[in-house]
């Protein structure tokens, strides 16, 4: 078995050697600045972690996490310009720093080379392959929709976050660990179970990111907190709020997310301690927990070995405390 | 053998039986948009006749031929934001109608739709489908970014400008019609002297193109006149006449092309008076006949019988004569 870091390294490599440093430098400068700056790479990592726990060789897995970490970088690119986002992993974004144009054709390359990369896949796994990952991508288009859908509705439902969230985040992340099994050979049916682990996880993950923005320790978060509320979004602690909070502190939390130019200080403030006077914290913590067991179940239901559960457990903690 | 009509219907058939029209709506409403306005399906149609050509059923080029299509309507989707176009097919372009957020977004999810599409084909050709599809959709963008980054440079050679529209226009007709050839079964020589076919009919096509957008019949040609020289647009006919010119045209082409604010009907009339004093029109039409000429020698040197032939020759010759 190779470790965590063994595995990273050998993602690094791969993503190293793409033929992506030629002409025209316009366009391929700026791939160059988004695949170098490293990040997380979390979901190449839980593809080849799942083929090895899968009794696979996560080599052969290679090329399929490659795509998928490049497909990730590639709607970083679009999703940037969208959200009008001037800095990624402290870094300028490629909108900021190049403009409009550039990212979105520069990511337009890279999802094409992520799929150049995934047809480098054995022949005969190609074929599913390419279903999940053409599904998936187009779930993440959806979920980005429904995102921005979201931003100017007042009608946003609980439900209805988190299925955005389940496709914007979670299914990525469930089809990763679904090729990674899918390459090792895993039956069907344990296929569907590892991505629903994932897909549980994702949502227990995006939920655990929107609790950390409003509630978390910067230090441990690695970014400003508060950046939800600023920027107004409906995240599940503000549905739960609407649905939870008296008249006046409805009244009082729809004011505040009618606005965006008063001192941001001040608004976090006011709308934290709504989110506290309504329990929020711990009623978010109690959905992490039951995602996060779902996604227990879903694993538990797989034929691995406790032995070969190991490392998926060991991702997902980590994944929950931001580790990763 | 079907008729082109025939095809064209099988064409159409396929793109209404697409699953893009659910939710969410501001996602899949300007794919149906987009897909619904018809236009040439000039690659769909080169794919099929090839794969027909070559003693293939069409029907196993069907998903190919879509993806083909979807592809190239995506690039238009991510161009018209890119060069500002508001028109389409007479139309109203995605980002106008909507937003440059849904262009990209929408633009995205075609291009998710359209690898699902190709992975309906054959499982055995699949690998060398999708090298193919992603090495096109690869050069696509880079022809794109030239086009981008000649706008800048005052430095642009003749050879650099093939170059160009070679990547931006010709190697996804010929990719059209080495994936009909490939699927039909043909062996690899005959893959690649169909492909050098197209790339260099895409080439003379362009080249038309450039040269009727100066002095084309605008009844015929099925657009306004004279929109390069108006736009700077540093064409075949601009940058020869910058090398045939004596140093009054040079100085006063350059001024022209300096300037975006003066009367665009004068400009044109200008320019126009140059690139005749020039020869701009025979010099063209030499090298549409040249590359013209290169093509028929690609195709001659297949194993078609002449019977076999005529199909691409009549297509051949409808895109030069803008039937197509």
């Amino acid at each position: 078995m190779f470790s965590t870091e063994e595995l990273q390294q050998k993602i690094a490599d791969s993503l190293k050697q793409l033929p992506v440093y030629n002409d025209p430098a316009g366009l391929y400068q700026p791939i160059s600045y988004t695949l170098e700056q490293g990040g997380k790479r979390l979901r190449p990592l839980l593809a080849l972690i799942s083929t090895q726990c899968f009794g696979g060789n996560p080599d052969q897995t290679l090329p399929a996490a490659t795509a998928i970490e490049i497909f990730h970088n590639f709607t970083l690119l679009h999703d940037d310009i969208i959200d009008q986002a001037p800095l990624r992993r402290g870094r300028e974004t490629v909108y900021k720093k190049w403009n409009i144009n550039t990212a979105i054709l520069s990511g337009d390359t890279m999802f094409a080379i992520a799929f150049g990369e995934l047809a480098k896949s054995d022949p005969d796994k190609l074929p599913g392959l390419m279903k999940v990952f053409t599904k998936t991508a187009i779930e993440v288009c959806e979920g980005q929709q429904y995102d921005i859908d979201f931003e100017e509705s007042d009608n946003v439902s609980i439900e209805g976050y988190i299925n955005m969230i389940r496709l914007k985040t979670a299914v990525l992340l469930a089809a990763s660990l679904k090729i990674g099994a899918m390459i090792a050979g895993a039956p069907e049916d344990e296929c569907e179970k590892i991505y629903l682990f994932g897909e549980n996880l994702g949502i227990a993950f995006q939920l655990q990111d929107d609790l950390l923005d409003a509630f978390g320790d910067e230090g441990v978060f690695g970014k400003k907190t508060g950046g939800d509320i600023v920027a107004n979004k409906k995240t599940y602690l503000y549905l739960k709020a609407i649905e939870c909070a008296g008249p006046e502190d409805l009244a009082k939390l729809q004011t505040l997310y009618g606005t965006r130019d008063q001192k941001n200080g001040d608004k976090v403030m006011e709308v934290l301690k709504i989110f506290t006077a309504c329990g929020i914290r711990s009623l978010t913590d109690g959905v992490i927990r039951d995602y996060y067991d779902k996604a227990m179940q879903n694993l538990n239901g797989t034929s691995l070995s406790e032995e070969n559960k190991t490392p998926l457990l060991k991702l997902a903690g980590g994944m929950l405390h931001r580790n990763f």
